[in-house]
């Protein structure tokens, strides 16, 4: 039993590791936006990551197989599958905005869409708190995390707004502009990553599914 | 033994099910695209999909806890957890459609882009390859929907160059020609998941884990 818990917190220290390559990712995707070159490291990042996904499922799947585990043990491993396919997807969407980024370099300089640097920063945000809550088991945290949610949804359609009337006034800006539509659905996108995870912490800490506000419907 | 099988089914079954409501989905979004007015039935739909989601992912954990399976039992069991998930995506991407199918409603109505009906009609067998593939456990129609991906993919940028030139050229469809971007991308996401149950497929069937091209490394 000590070997398998031994065994669990290695599993652990590897899905830390890889959130910690996926939080770099989104961190250089978005300095990338603001002229940084770095978009290369993200995507030597996302080989690693792709690397890891697979090394954590089979981790997982061999602690199902070999042990019964029960009850949050269980849940631990379930939700540790699912975690592991939130970051491998939140890594994409980091390589997915430094191409973008690599994009807007080549077009005509945009006037900064101010609302882009405070929503990257309200997601990397949820993402941090979200792991923190994972290795904590801390309800609180995750529970957190889903309100900022409704924040990120508002941000990003005041973007959407913004850049449309851009590119109706200014045409010569709509594929920049596009491009930014982009980077604002990418980190919308990881926000819901985040929003997953912190559901899965839920999971594993109360046994409540809390997907689709199935807690709201008890 | 025999009890376990039968559960097996009952949950291949159940999954089959939810498969069935998010292809309805799919196919009742493109059709509204088109000028249908079933978007309400893909909302319908999708509590529904939420529900299922839920259940399956209680029914394989159960089944995961209960019993100690082995080899292509638990490769079945996990590539379920992982479909299910893709499923509901799929199902939540239609649900997005059916959205921007209600906002082009409400603007000028732009000219057909003509390789969105085709792109849809690609992704629709794409997600219906899958399944099959699912079903008879047949690595060969699961490699054919890995190929697929690209032709998705070609499609889609096609479709935004289409679109970005006609928001240059004629910028009162801007608002319009958003939309349309985003029900592309929401195809390929569409499609991305189909290729995700598809390499559960081959995960399944040869014990191979083909993502990120792990196979071509080997």
């Amino acid at each position: 039993m000590r070997h398998f818990e031994e065994e669990l917190n290695k599993l652990q220290r590897r899905l830390l590791e890889m959130a910690g390559l996926v939080e770099s990712a989104i961190h250089l995707s978005v300095r990338s936006l603001a002229g940084s070159s770095e978009e290369h490291l993200v995507l030597r990042n996302e080989s690693r990551v792709n690397q890891m996904q697979i090394e954590i499922d089979e981790m997982a799947t061999r602690l199902l197989a070999l042990h019964q585990p029960m009850a949050q043990d269980l849940r631990f491993l379930t939700a540790a599958i699912k975690i592991n396919s939130d970051l491998e997807r939140m890594g994409d969407l980091a390589v997915n905005i430094a191409e973008r980024a690599v994009e807007l370099k080549r077009r005509p300089a945009l006037q900064p869409v101010i609302d882009i640097p405070k929503m990257a920063e309200l997601t990397s945000a949820m993402v941090r708190k979200s792991l923190n809550a994972f290795v904590g088991r801390d309800a609180e945290l995750a529970r957190s995390v889903l309100l900022s949610d409704d924040e990120v949804d508002d941000l990003k359609n005041n973007i959407y707004r913004t850049l449309i009337h851009l590119m109706e006034s200014t045409p010569s800006t709509i594929a920049a502009a596009v491009d930014l539509i982009f980077v604002a659905h990418n980190l919308e996108r990881i926000a819901d990553h985040a929003t997953n995870i912190a559901e899965g912490v839920l999971f594993v800490v109360k046994g409540v599914d809390v997907r689709h506000h199935a807690e709201e419907e008890q």
